[in-house]
């Protein structure tokens, strides 16, 4: 089979390293931080801003949301999620199970698949290992999930064992299915401009919760199956802090190293320097746009929130350091003004300047690993955020 | 005392014409649409894409929003609106006093001004001539409207002439108030950049809901008083269509000729090319970003809804003869799905074009004005948008 993605390291420095992840539609220098597409828009940010200014290379797009609406039928139909929404550059899209389990009710785990309630109409629907290989080729997203089943973070050992079994049989499912697709042309045909061999990557999804020695297993029959790329799932999904760290040590520096590692839904600046402390090369989350649409502001010097009185009449930008078209031009002022006065606006420009933040930090923790000063660059950036947050800024 | 704002006539066709308006900041050509930036902010559209894609030369500001929140006291230490938004072309600021009257609860009017309760908090407020013209100043728009009273569109002929007695006291408290600021400097010697004499302008506003003799009596004694600009004030607040066009058709040429003419929060794209024909330059309204948050779309085919379904698979752009980012790039499929899945970036891209609508519909009206056929582009225009209208789309 020809490849479907490249994945080349370039530099390491520790367990931390720098690579380029080639897509048929873009160049991805990792570590790399995904803004979330959910429902086929970056939630307040148009894509002409990702495209010209931040620089995103690639984006996520939510299979959940978008099997529900519009459909994944009609976006087959318009050619695929890139001919759907304009955006040319790489997606990779979920498996949906993520979202059966935090967004539906009603949720009905067989061997087959998981019934459950749209969260939308309360319509009864159905995802299989199967459906989410057929949903995400009809997306004709770069890098498409394997279907997993997620346990609670405190789930306990026998529980975490049992589902990471399913897990492993419907990665098998996924792999068969995809590869089925992958020979029958599946809906990608319909895309024109390629660079590799035309067809979508598959990664496989490790789980395991906290339990070190199941995290193990799981990797180690995931890499036993074959993917294009592995992931760390199952984190950031309500366990402390330090066994999320626990399980990025004692995980991550074991996964392939000749392939991308995508961490799922993760998290603060301060998890992503972590992780790829381990190792990591991918990360996605709605922290900054989320966060954009409350008021909370990532800066170089810590979060604060724009709501803030203090505010009021500072003539600064958000972050004197960041070089975003929102930085070099609106203060602090205005955006609480914005924010207060319930413009759109407010939250447009603060998730903006929040994505510009974690692509920045990106950008900047490449060039330190490049030069072998990623440990000193780590240890700098953790302390300058924990300063401002220790004067409750 | 030295000219603020300049305007010449450019071309005359019938009653319509074309001319340039030129502030202290910007070049503005008329008739013009002016975008309306409530509370500092263009509701959906960055500045950005007003300056460098839509080009809007002029945008409107409200005193009774700025007045209640941030406050005047606090844009006026920034420096003006201007340097408080970061908008360096022109502002035309209205008075307040149409706001007391739409959105605030127990107005009460006096002799000397308007006592009302803040929509935002109940609390107390009073705007009368001088305070307005004090706000304005603080806000250092280009253009300073004159504190008027507005009767109902359906008010008896007692009511609206007693209202019109007060408008006109009020227009001589304004100016005389205005002019002690502009010898004082008022607020305005903050700002840098001036081309012209680095004051602001001063408008009156003529009043008399649906009375033709009214109208005439106010036209007359605002312009003893003398303005550089007169507005006419009253319309569409809830009269028959045929009430508006018979008083603009009535009051308009009866204007002074060589001084911008004003009509105020008016409208749809017909009342625009109504207006035009009987000789009004300028004009704000909220239709394009209102509608444009509710899915409501102007095109030159006349107004669709995006929301119905039968755009859920439709390929092509909002509307196929607009030169706008959105309709270059989005077709009503996609905007469709952002509408219904709630993304706000629906509101965002809408508002762009509905905006980019108006103001090429002012582009194209100008040049028919210049090429002396104006009656007929009108009646084409009119007659496209009628016949879609028909068919209910």
């Amino acid at each position: 089979m020809n490849k479907t993605i490249d994945f080349r390291v370039t530099a390491n420095d520790g367990e931390a390293r720098t690579g380029i992840l080639t897509t048929r539609r873009s160049i991805i220098e990792t570590p790399v931080f995904m803004p979330v597409g959910t429902q086929g828009s970056v939630k307040g940010v148009r894509f002409e801003w990702l495209e010209n200014e931040l620089d995103a290379r690639i984006i996520l797009g939510n299979t959940y949301h978008l099997f529900l609406r519009p459909g994944h039928e009609l976006i087959g139909r318009f050619g695929g999620l890139h001919a759907f929404t304009t955006w040319d550059r790489s997606i990779l899209t979920d498996s949906g199970g993520f979202q059966v389990f935090s967004l539906s009710d009603l949720r009905k785990v067989s061997e087959e698949g998981v019934e459950f309630r749209s969260h939308l109409d309360g319509s009864k629907r159905f995802l299989s290992p199967e459906i989410s290989m057929e949903v995400q080729a009809a997306l004709d997203s770069e890098i498409v999930m394997a279907f997993d089943e997620c346990p609670p973070g405190d789930a306990g050992y026998e529980k975490t064992r049992e589902s990471l079994e399913l897990t492993i049989r419907w990665a098998h499912r996924s792999k068969t299915k995809f590869d089925e697709l992958a020979r029958s042309g599946g809906l990608s045909e319909r895309v024109e401009s390629r660079t590799l061999n035309g067809s979508q990557a598959l990664f496989g999804i490790v789980q395991g919760a906290g339990h070190h020695d199941l995290r193990s297993q799981s990797l180690e029959r995931t890499v036993e199956i074959g993917f294009d790329g592995y992931a760390i799932g199952g984190l950031s999904v309500g366990e402390e802090k330090d066994v999320m760290y626990g399980v990025l040590e004692h995980i991550a520096p074991k996964m392939p190293a000749d392939a991308p590692r995508y961490l799922m839904g993760v998290g603060t600046p301060e998890d992503l320097l972590e992780a790829i402390s381990h190792g990591v090369d991918m990360f996605d989350c709605v922290m900054p746009t989320r966060n954009g649409r409350t008021g909370g502001v990532f800066t170089s010097n810590g979060k604060i929130n724009i709501r803030n009185a203090k505010f009021s009449e500072d003539h600064e930008p958000l972050d004197s350091e960041c070089p975003c078209s929102v930085c070099n031009r609106y203060s602090r002022a205005y955006l609480r003004h914005l924010y207060q006065a319930g413009e759109m606006t407010a939250s447009t420009l603060i998730s903006h300047h929040n994505l510009s933040y974690y692509l920045d930090l990106m950008r900047l923790t490449r060039d330190a690993i490049k030069s072998g000063s990623f440990s000193a660059f780590k240890k700098a950036t953790l302390a300058r955020m924990a300063e401002n947050d220790a004067c409750g800024v």
